[in-house]
């Protein structure tokens, strides 16, 4: 790998063109910081061009000089995979400036849009297209769309409707070697050789850089039904979903665990009403959502009834539907600030996992009682999206204790947890990627064989390592 | 390349093992011809191995030996990809045994089986637990799983459940230099590195022999229905789906087209009663299915409703709703027979291609006039999946033609309709796969650049060029 200098920079920047870079440090701030503050990068040069074209000929240029290139979405990830490295050598490519909408089909239910695309943005297009992009993410105000794509993200809609893998029909790419493949395709069934586009999604910029895409869409929910049902354990929450994807007629949009001390830190600190009179250990914030109109589908009806038959079969112990906008609102927001308000108590040590639906049980019961013994008085916050198997599985630390020191055994705990995930055939990132955060634990869980194709695969697409060097597997 | 010797052969029996092998003719003979009789193929062994072991050791004799290797399944597909050629150089390995049940998870909505599986029996499988497995096609009583997922099968049901790829979590493989990779999963998000199986689904075994895999179960569909609509027009057929979508809140899970040729064939040909009073010249077999019950959703009621609504706005001009098991069955009858009922009426010359849903019309309007102008008295009869954008665009002979020599027109009558797909962003296989019957034609419509990616991943992986040598992409 060569390090840029000033002859490279200028090239680059004469390539990009006016308005198409920056090395104002002012400018440069927001891209080389990831909002958790667990990275902060340096670079030489942001790249911000405004077509595909341009990115192929950066990339081209990157390549033939064997320059470090990091390709930058909304910058919302969590494992540092979009900023450089503090080596000060990684050229830094933002696409937020490559933001067209490309092809609006309804007909076709179909939107194709370029990587810069803001999230929010795009629903709010399919909205207006009388339809519906079901991915949905609490930094969806940020994100954007080359990223959802790079990272396969995940998000609270997956019950239903998958990933971002499971939205995607086709792309648009720039190689690592500055050609241009044209993917965009609006095709629901093509069997046409390898099916190449999925080599780049949740790749993580490794393979090749998204620059645009078609997605698919879908009619709009007109109604939603919402509630924060408390229930005695976490074998009752997966043998309720069993009961209401059944009973709803697979209706079931959002299916989260909250955890009692959860609800606890938001009273606590964030002024949150405790919607529950009673206190329960367990809670499942469950909706059901559907494009039927109320004349054919008493949806609220329905959710009554699945949790009569719930509360029946002892799945449920106690529950609060929201019976208006404001009180969905509110219930959602007990589960989105649950990973915010863990700061108030001290050092958080986050994970991001997942087992089959049916082993949750088991891993929070091992996982609990493993870190208690590990660190005694460790206070487990385990919530999220249940109904994927997918548990953030955050441990504050014990009341009182000491901060930095508790942080300093993040290490020693992930390995615990992890091992246990391990064990029960789960995975150590469920949606928020590997990026630079996971790449050595990825050594320590994954068959040698996996890694072994991994790397032969960045070998094949990137043979001179340019792109995103380092991130998801480490070349030799 | 090397051709087998008798020692070769003999090594490989021994592999084997008892039972798991034969190069009796009488056993070999259905294994060595295509159902349409497009191929025919011979083979100096065909090899039955009964589990994944012994797959993996088969495998990594050939790969050592250099010896070709073609997997089978249910031999059910249309491309010759699963059949040796007529060298009698390349072995067969037919996966019929390998077909075990790993894992029934009911809670995690999860199957686990074997290659070998046939289709219709997972169907049952997922019925016993309750659940449904969505993947339905003409073959089903007798294509496999590991064919399923090597052709990436289309069928009936994608317009609601997907492809075979939508379906798959998990997948056991044996390299084709004979590791055997264990990814078999029931995670629904894991974002940890690239997502290997993706490489195998879809691949017709030239990347891997698909062993086992882990499959998504859904909630069981308790209410159903059927009608057959006249519509005026191809155009007016997807304004309908649109509608219909929305209007059902997206319960529409077949939408197929049927032309009055096909229907004055059936009737012609197979004692078919055409349901229709009046002869209009298109038709829609829909079909809206829910996994609500009866009580909480009136699906007749909502489906005649649409009906109406499609009426009102021209959309429709008449229909015959199901009003039976017996009825409907008599319905996709009619839609299931008109591949087979062409036949009577001399040669057809086929097509599998897709468009996105909204040029369909576009497409119609094209090919058939290209088409016409071509041979004049040409009958098409496009039907099939056209909520899903993918026509079988089959042409019958001109009435009184001579056969063979209509038959010998067909890569010229290909070209000229899949340059029109090409045009018009589409694909010449939308669900049957390239195998060997479209080698040629791939290098013509996919770009240099796809077909690069191509050879390069199928040389990562096989850079002995063992299986399935020639399907797909030629190697070097």
């Amino acid at each position: 790998m060569t390090k840029p200098d000033q002859n490279h920079l200028d090239n680059l920047k004469s390539i990009a063109g006016a308005g198409g870079w920056s090395d104002d440090p002012d400018v440069l701030a927001p891209h080389l910081v990831e909002w958790r503050d667990l990275y902060q990068g340096k670079t030489p040069l942001l790249l911000l061009p405004d077509s595909s074209e341009k990115v192929a000929a950066l990339v081209k240029y990157c390549h033939d000089n064997r320059l470090p290139l990091v390709p930058q979405g909304g910058n919302t990830g969590l494992v540092g995979g979009g900023l450089p490295d503090d080596s000060g050598n990684e050229i830094l490519i933002s696409l937020k400036r490559l933001n067209k909408v490309r092809l609006r089909d309804p007909l076709n239910q179909t939107i194709t849009v370029e990587a810069g695309v803001i999230l929010a943005d795009l629903q709010a297009m399919a909205e207006e297209m009388d339809l519906y992009f079901p991915l949905s993410l609490a930094s969806e105000g940020t994100c954007q769309v080359g990223g959802n794509i790079s990272s396969n993200a995940g998000g609270v809609g997956v019950l239903k409707y998958g990933n971002m893998r499971d939205l995607v029909l086709g792309l648009e790419v720039v190689l690592p070697d500055g050609q241009l493949w044209d993917g965009l395709t609006g095709l629901r069934k093509d069997n046409t050789g390898y099916d190449l586009k999925q080599l780049f999604i949740g790749s993580e910029g490794t393979l090749g850089i998204v620059t645009a895409a078609t997605l698919k869409l879908y009619p709009r929910p007109l109604n939603t039904q919402t509630a924060l049902l408390a229930i005695p354990s976490p074998q009752a929450a997966i043998e309720l979903l069993t009961l209401a994807r059944k009973m709803s007629g697979d209706l079931v949009t959002a299916f989260e665990i909250i955890p009692r001390i959860g609800l606890d830190f938001l009273v606590r600190h964030m002024d949150a009403t405790d919607p529950m009179e009673t206190a329960y250990d367990w809670h499942i914030l469950m909706e059901c959502s559907s494009s039927l109109d109320r004349l054919h589908l008493d949806l609220e009806n329905l959710f009554q009834q699945i949790m009569e038959t719930a509360m029946e079969q002892e799945l449920v112990l106690d529950g609060v539907i929201a019976s208006s906008e404001q009180q969905r609102d509110n219930l959602w927001a007990l589960r989105e600030n649950l990973s915010e308000v863990q700061k108030f108590e001290g050092g958080s040590i986050k994970h991001d996992i997942s087992v089959p639906v049916s082993k949750i049980p088991e891993f929070l019961e091992k996982a609990t009682a493993a870190v208690e013994q590990a660190i005694p008085g460790i206070r487990p916050v385990p919530f999220g999206h249940i109904g994927d198997g997918n548990i953030h599985f955050n441990l504050t630390q014990p009341e009182g204790a000491d901060k930095a020191a508790y942080l300093d055994r993040w290490e020693e705990v992930n390995k615990i947890v992890h091992d246990i995930v391990h064990g029960l055939d789960g995975s150590i990132s469920a949606e928020h990627g590997i990026g630079r955060l996971k790449v050595e634990e990825l050594t320590r869980y994954k068959s040698p064989l996996a890694l072994d194709l991994m790397r032969k695969l960045k070998k094949t697409l990137d043979p001179a390592n340019i792109l995103n060097p380092g991130r998801i597997v480490q070349n030799d």
